[in-house]
């Protein structure tokens, strides 16, 4: 007899719910639902009051209306019977957190708190805690802490300690009045079960906590800020579960939300990356995973423990237990394009285009595939975004060299494509060359589908087979095998996520392989990258972040003068 | 009783003539003619073969065309009395060159030669003839010929050697059967004439004389090639006349082309930019004349002579008598913006200026002109079309740094206005470094009338005033002016150029101010170009070389693979 799973991944703008067959994978159905807030980024629901820049909030209601809306619909479309769905499994954005009751109430449900913005969901994308994520590397370095070495020697803004501190340093009522601090993956896990649990790969990726050393020290968190001395034991916890263990059985209220059965077993949270790895057949070493849309997850797993300078971080069981996951991220990837597409391509394209019937990005992309590598004469540092990895600077700028009066916009759009080649050999030259192999990619996210001159050059570029998530929910197809697992074997599911993976993932069969004269040429481009890197991003011509005090002293003043 | 003066322009694509009043330069006329094979770089008129790339080439014919109708149409226009028509001038585009029979009969003319493209116009824009100066320039160095350094270290392959050569290379034929080798600038006024002069501004800016040191040796010619050793004296001439003298009186075969008096004097010839330089009242050191165009020719007066590196060339008598007339320029400017539309700016901005009715370099000005100085975060080397002044080097390519996802294409628009003006303050400051004064800039050419974000830039980027020329034909203005001093005082002209510039020339009332508080941000500005501009072009980092150098490859390959 058939047994189901459902994976629930909660993104950005909406939740959508999977619900695939134990045995192989398959799935059966899905839903979408798009969440009613949205992005909270100019005024809190039913407020006048502007938030300010680099803000952005969500509403909790919208994690449970998705419960409420995609597993029912989910169930309804594939025509199963709830009592054969044996597990469900949840990733989630992160760092997305939320200050709530001990009962796990959110602080902005209530009547006293609802008007303060620090009382809401604080998303991934919230990126006004920079002063903080600043005072917490200060402070490490000065009291060396060994952690900080682990996280490519800083902490960023969107992490959870930020996230906290700015709630301290702007709100310490509502930080008084919170009786937990959590991620909402970890939040939506409660909703179900009914049961706080606190999962291994945000405590680990997001909030300095590691399987040996667990959270950084008392003191330390003192030295931050009074008020945070007894952070984890007041408003979090030390009990950390690693991926696939079941977080508990569904309350009634979850299994009268979903329509499922109560009791059915619930894994404990994951991050939407993450999750890729085992979804795209991953529980090894040597084979990097990149999640590719906006920007660029690299994840690659490690029987050993190394220091990658530049990396996001490594956690110990933070993506498949008994392995070190590495991550590595580039900011500004299907960001570039869209940037180009809005602002650099002539009418005429869109013409063309239109007549031919065809996308903006498929003319270009046609137009780009007729150059061969090196054939447009540019360079180009996709920093467009800054750096996340390996320079972790938000203060770099994009670069752009070689322009002629004959360059075309689709030379441009090819350079820019061939950058962010660059800017991942970069990130596997780093693993590389600090004892973390790479010798295979894997790719799943928006951008792999659409874009297959993009996937070959990246395989060029890299001198690498470049293989493709045969799934297009790669994210919910991992949260569905980690249900799988949460159930467990006797239950129709599976012992490990090994095992899950073995049955459940799967590739597409057709795969990019590299071009080893294409290689040839990209190598000598990538030396040319490799030196305007290093030039513009190692201090050699801190031009970029001067020029952007430059304009941040313009804009002061001209706000100054105009007030 | 007035008297009046004819100045016949020849550009690239058309001549025009104006006639204008010798009292104040007034003009009281002007017509265009359109050449009818205008710039030949395909195929010959009636040919079917192909030209090879980078060939640009003109039909003699065309300019006598141009005498044919500009000069009785402008007369009929005027209404004025031919008798009163005084004297005749002209100005050419440079270094624009034919081989004649002893007659003065271009070669392309006679069947035997027609279709030998090398019998043609080489106009100033064929580059065909870069491994004659590339030849020109390493024996010069190798036999340490002192004249080298006069042109800032460099002969250009648009200059008359580097043509005469690539005949004597190509088709030494065609070199043989020539008597002369000419500029189409002494050619026309031997036309109008009857008689052959050479003139001293395309002598010494492109043909490598000087007043004191006249040509290159014999030695040195025999070396670049032994056809070449009596070169100037089997096929040029010594005698090199300085601007303002007499060439001659007007032919009669000339007096029924144009319908002027037989005698009336004629000018010797002279160049469309440095003519234009009395024209803008300029007749004293420490004003840079600037011609902006596509590109921008740059043009001081001093009284000493000075080596300053990088720049096109310095000629005793070259612009002005007794005066060294020192130029510059830069390659790419009204270019720059050309490409930027065409290439870069999207439909939504062809459609907002199509809806309010005004063009597109007017919208993107109106929106660039919200920005302040230092406000866009970005800056750019303006070497789309390499770099003729300091660095004399085309090998170079454009580069553009500091672009975010926010970056709106107005940004790279006014950066590159930014860049050009960067551009010129290193031409201005390598003048004054080198004991070259400069205090103000005039202005003249079609990007002056059409931009005045542009000319505000400029003024604010080199803390200078920056005039523009009151007449929008300035350089035919320039050598109606010449033609007045051809004519003399006694016959209702000057007897010299200063007295006719003080009375024919004048600059608009209204000119550019610099605000110095932008100023003071350019500065800063200024340093990062500079930085950039010496990484990138002496030698730190020779990427923009070395991409030109593998696309070159990468062609070629593909052109085997494909043959």
């Amino acid at each position: 007899m058939s047994r189901y799973v459902i994976g629930v991944d909660f993104g950005t703008e909406s939740g959508r719910a999977i619900l695939v067959d134990t045995a192989d994978g398959r799935e059966i159905a899905s839903d979408v639902y798009q969440y009613s807030n949205g992005v909270i980024d100019e005024r809190l629901p039913s407020s006048d009051q502007p938030l300010e820049t680099d803000w952005a909030l969500q509403d909790p209601q919208d994690y449970l209306r998705t419960f409420q809306n995609v597993i029912p619909n989910t169930i309804k479309k594939s025509g199963i019977n709830p009592e054969n769905i044996i597990g469900i499994g949840i990733d989630f954005t992160a760092c997305t957190m939320l200050p709530t009751t001990a009962d796990g109430t959110p602080l902005c449900f209530q009547p006293e708190w609802k008007d303060n913005p620090h009382a809401w969901v604080k998303l991934w994308k919230h990126h006004a805690a920079q002063p903080e994520a600043d005072l917490i590397n200060s402070t490490a370095r000065e009291m060396g802490e060994p952690w900080l070495e682990r996280y490519g020697g800083k902490i960023s803004s969107e992490w959870f300690f930020s996230k906290v501190l700015q709630i301290v340093h702007e709100a310490p009522e509502v930080y008084k009045a919170a009786d937990r601090m959590i991620e909402a993956a970890d939040w939506v896990v409660w909703q179900l079960t009914g049961v706080e649990t606190r999962n291994s790969c945000t405590a680990g990726y997001k909030a300095i906590w590691s399987k040996s050393e667990g959270f950084p020290s008392k003191d330390y968190f003192k030295a931050l800020h009074p008020m945070l001395e007894n952070v984890v034991d007041e408003k979090m916890s030390r009990d950390i579960r690693p991926a696939g263990q079941k977080a508990g059985g569904l309350s009634p209220q979850a299994a009268e939300w979903t329509g499922l059965k109560p009791g059915t077993a619930v894994a404990v949270a994951n991050v939407d990356a993450h999750v890729a790895v085992p979804a795209v057949t991953v529980t090894e070493a040597g084979r990097m995973v990149m999640i590719m849309g906006t920007s660029t997850c690299h994840m690659v797993l490690g029987k050993e423990e190394h220091l990658v300078p530049g990396i996001c971080g490594y956690v110990e069981d933070g993506i498949i237990p008994d392995f070190f996951g590495y991550e590595a991220g580039q900011s500004c990837v299907g960001d570039h394009f869209a940037w180009f597409v809005e602002n650099c391509v002539p009418g005429s394209y869109d013409q063309e285009a239109e007549e031919r019937g065809i996308g903006i990005h498929a003319l270009l992309e046609e137009k780009a595939s007729r150059y061969q590598a090196g054939e447009t004469g540019l360079v180009a540092l996709d920093w467009w975004n800054g750096n996340r990895s390996v320079l972790v600077d938000v203060d770099l700028a994009g670069v752009l060299v070689g322009m002629t009066l004959a360059t075309k916009p689709e030379e441009i759009y090819r350079a820019l494509i061939e950058a962010t080649a660059f800017g991942t050999r970069v990130i596997v030259e780093a693993f590389q060359q600090n004892g973390v192999p790479i010798h295979e990619l894997v790719a799943c996210g928006g951008l792999p589908e659409k874009n297959s001159l993009l996937m070959q050059i990246y395989s060029d570029v890299m001198g690498m087979p470049f293989k493709v998530s045969a799934s297009a929910q790669t994210p919910a197809l991992g949260s569905a095998m980690f249900g799988a697992v949460a159930a467990g074997k006797a239950a129709g599911g599976y012992d490990s996520i090994y095992e899950a993976a073995q049955a459940m993932a799967s590739l597409k069969e057709d795969y990019y392989k590299p071009d080893m004269e294409n290689h040839a040429v990209y190598n000598r481009l990538y030396t040319e990258y490799i030196q305007l890197h290093d030039y513009f991003g190692r201090g050699a011509n801190d031009v970029l972040k001067r020029l952007k005090a430059l304009k941040g002293e313009v804009l002061a003043d001209r706000t100054r003068k105009e007030s």
